[in-house]
């Protein structure tokens, strides 16, 4: 797959055309659950108080042509990345000797691993961690490559969201693709789209599955009069997102028929508890509109505590203690979390460290994979004051061909080139140990696609996709991988003047792929 | 089922009960289409100027008790009533005869009669003529009886809405009544609601399936250089129902792989056409948006058309003449629009006729299923000076006891108790014959129910349902019946205090059953 593809990509629409295929879209996001709250500055809150109405997620109006090797290179090495990750989670000392280093320089990872000690001091009971694992993509072809080639963006290890709503997209592209029956004509005519359709994408069954695999590792409740058991999903007061979650907790209701409930942050410790009597520490979850029957909660399930904007204040960090001391299956542990660190990313790919760390991690996996593991490292480095790192980062030269990414993960922090020496040098040095300079991936110059935005507004840009390919991984302390799947992938496309991609937060737009 | 049912029902919910379950059913209705635009009484068009918003449906919080043998009764009758509707439209000289005393009174029914008349002697090229119907009904208990019985409101042959979100209704109260799995407590504990789920409400399945059907019987194209077959929906524009609609173009085209496309009741002379040199009249569909690809329309589905206001000028008079005179099969046919004026019904009902109509139209229906017809009769009157609606409408001790009605089908005209003498008197006399009084209905008077709005105000109030059961036929000129089907049902719940029930209109929620 060449640039030359885009020469008549995606192919141009009459008036008629454009407007057949937005009110399309518009009303099949709306009917199938493709959807949003509009954000308050579409909507105001005084518009609509009682928080009613919803809108299509930003979605494409075609799918992008992606590179198949890359699409498969990035399925092909997903579990062993999922085992890598888990290795990495309970490998304490390992991380712990990274992290340690970035305490002085990041707040938000030191009271995450200020969780972790006081966890350990008093002695895990869950030998159990669930990883709901997305490792993103971009593909890379510097000018005069004949190929494109995968380089990993970032590994997400918590609240990996979209997997519903990505699903959602893949299905519309592929209705447009073939309705009406027998004479598809939602798109016109090209070459690329005949008889094309998104590969499967089984992200919900998946990540579902993920989950009811862990709810049934917890075992019966530790109380002798057993409770009932139950899934908790934390989540974010006033989510805009949420349609992209019940996508998951319908599954596990309806299909696995395990209770789930939904838990903002900031009511864990109004409606969760966990018996001192009980040395097990089951955690117990009391429905506040049905206060009389409690549920032990197996399974604890984060889309919210991801990032500093969710902890304003100690008792929040005190919720999430809570939880990480119970005998909830948690998704993700602390250290799972933190092991998503950029920085954990930047040691494994590091080409001058002393050990060959997956080859550490990953003993029972071949050769072949984990140089496919390999392969899709970006340059990366850390910013200690005599290193390579700070050389590129403060020649504007160099840095014209990087981005600066904080340890945390969650778009919209990221300092792209010329800014980077400058926002270096305007704080301390000792706090540029929590940031990492990653090459910048040159993916496809000449990349076009159509975006219907939340607010309806039709784009026509030069754009950039990332994918992301799902893994469910439970593991137990000891080692044991009790679980580890593929499945399910996400495209996100975004205009290309703009360097951060959050879907929520209105940059990018939900894609499905055609595979060239 | 007598009116203690609703001593302590619905149950009385807490602050924290009533909050998750209105949040439940808010998000489940968008999370699966049944919503419905916002009204630009909430979100004004400059808010939303690209038209992208939903909010759910409005819905009742529980579903209504409902009496079985009433239910039952009405499912087992609708066959025949499909029969029978079919055959008043077939007979053009009894029609006509009902239809000609009303066109003084009545611009609409004279339009419609014209728009017959016009095509009539052209001469008309399609035998077939399909009818997706609903009989509403209300449950009628005068104080002091024992059991309800089932009293027929109105029998509608056009445009009969609510199949699609009735059915979703349904699914909601369902998935209410059985959420989380293994114990329920989405509803506090009550015994009407114990293991008592909705009927069955097959009404999409149903509705599609007549559509699919007309579709076959209208048979291959009839250009030599065969046109790919569709079905065209006849919309109103701006329609803010369009998801319930949604519900059977989606089976359609997913189920049964037939084309469909929408078509704005002012588009339809741009985009079809009947090529005068074809003496079949095929009706060919131009896509706007693919003009090279036309369709052959088999089968016309008027989801628009139905009332005065869908014709501002001559020009979409002019477009139903067109549809009407076109191969097309009609759903339905100006005919079977017209048999579904209140004075046909009016006539049906009147015992003291001349003739036994139900036993002229009916010859091969059993005395039993006969008489389980004219049990849903309500007493009603024409208002013919010296008759006997005349005196009990302009009577105002009698006249407390009913309702006046125009021919014309939806809701919102109808003129109720004390206003109806000086109603009457504010006409002239001879424009009095548009008008049916019908003896109110009494349903049960101490039901209650809540009601989540589309704007998310929650009301709680006494209420009145109505029931509403869908029924299929197709039939040939010849008097043929080629499909005969009943499936699905709808329930409309208003506040006693509305005397008017349209749920577009805001004035109803839609609900679902439990059978008592």
């Amino acid at each position: 797959m060449d640039d030359s593809v885009y020469a008549n990509y995606p192919p141009p629409l009459t008036p008629e055309q454009q407007e057949y295929l937005v009110s399309t879209v518009k009303t099949w996001a709306l009917h199938h659950g493709l959807c949003v709250r509009p954000a308050p500055t579409f909507i105001d809150k005084e518009k609509d108080p009682q928080g009613v109405l919803a809108t299509n997620a930003p979605v494409t109006l075609f799918p992008s042509p992606f590179p198949k090797s890359a699409f498969e290179h990035a399925v092909a090495i997903q579990k062993a990345y999922n085992e890598l990750y888990a290795r990495i989670a309970r490998d304490e000392a390992w991380l712990g000797k990274i992290i340690e280093d970035l305490i002085d320089a990041d707040d938000f990872v030191a009271n995450l691993w200020k969780v972790h000690l006081a966890v350990k001091s008093e002695g895990y009971v869950q030998p159990l961690s669930l990883g709901l694992f997305r490792s993103d993509y971009i593909p890379h072809r510097p000018p005069g490559s004949a190929e494109s080639s995968l380089r990993q963006v970032e590994f997400n290890t918590i609240s990996s969201s979209f997997g519903g709503l990505s699903a959602l997209v893949a299905a519309l592209h592929t209705d447009l693709l073939s309705l009406p029956p027998g004479n598809p004509i939602a798109y016109p005519p090209h070459p690329i789209l005949k008889g094309n359709n998104p590969p499967e994408n089984t992200a919900v069954p998946t990540l579902a599955n993920g989950l009811a695999d862990a709810h049934k590792a917890y075992g019966p409740s530790k109380f002798d009069s057993p409770l009932p058991l139950c899934i908790l999903f934390i989540v974010q007061a006033g989510e805009r997102n949420l349609f992209d979650q019940l996508e998951l907790s319908t599954r596990l209701a309806t299909f696995h028929k395990i209770p789930v409930f939904r838990l903002a942050t900031a009511d864990i410790q109004n409606h969760t508890s966990i018996p001192p009597s009980n040395p097990s520490r089951p955690l117990i979850y009391t429905p506040p509109h049905s206060p009389s029957t409690p549920f032990e909660v197996t399974t604890i399930y984060l889309r919210g505590f991801y990032g500093p904007g969710d902890y304003p204040n100690p008792a929040t960090w005190a919720a999430r203690t809570h939880l990480e001391r119970s005998a909830a299956i948690k998704c993700p542990s602390v250290l799972s979390q933190l092991s998503g660190c950029k920085k954990v990313q930047q040691v494994l790919a590091d080409p001058n460290a002393d050990t060959d760390h997956l080859a550490h991690f990953l003993p029972n996996t071949d050769a072949q994979t984990i140089a496919k593991i390999r392969a899709t490292f970006a340059p990366q480095y850390d910013l200690s004051t005599s290193g390579r790192g700070c050389e590129l980062a403060l020649n504007p030269s160099t840095a014209a061909n990087h981005v600066l990414k904080p340890q945390r993960e969650g778009g919209g922090n990221n300092i792209y080139r010329d800014a980077i020496p400058g926002f270096l040098r305007s704080m301390p040095e000792k706090d540029w140990k929590g940031w990492i300079l990653m090459e910048l991936i040159q993916p496809p110059e000449a990349a076009r696609n159509m975006m219907l935005r939340s607010d309806g507004e039709v784009l026509s840009r030069h754009v950039i996709s990332e994918l992301g390919v799902f893994g469910t991984v439970l593991w137990r302390d000891d080692g044991e991988i009790v679980h580890n799947k593929q499945g399910g992938w996400l495209l996100r496309t975004k205009g290309k003047e703009s360097d951060e991609g959050g879907v929520a937060a209105g940059f990018s737009s939900l894609d499905s792929i055609v595979l060239l």
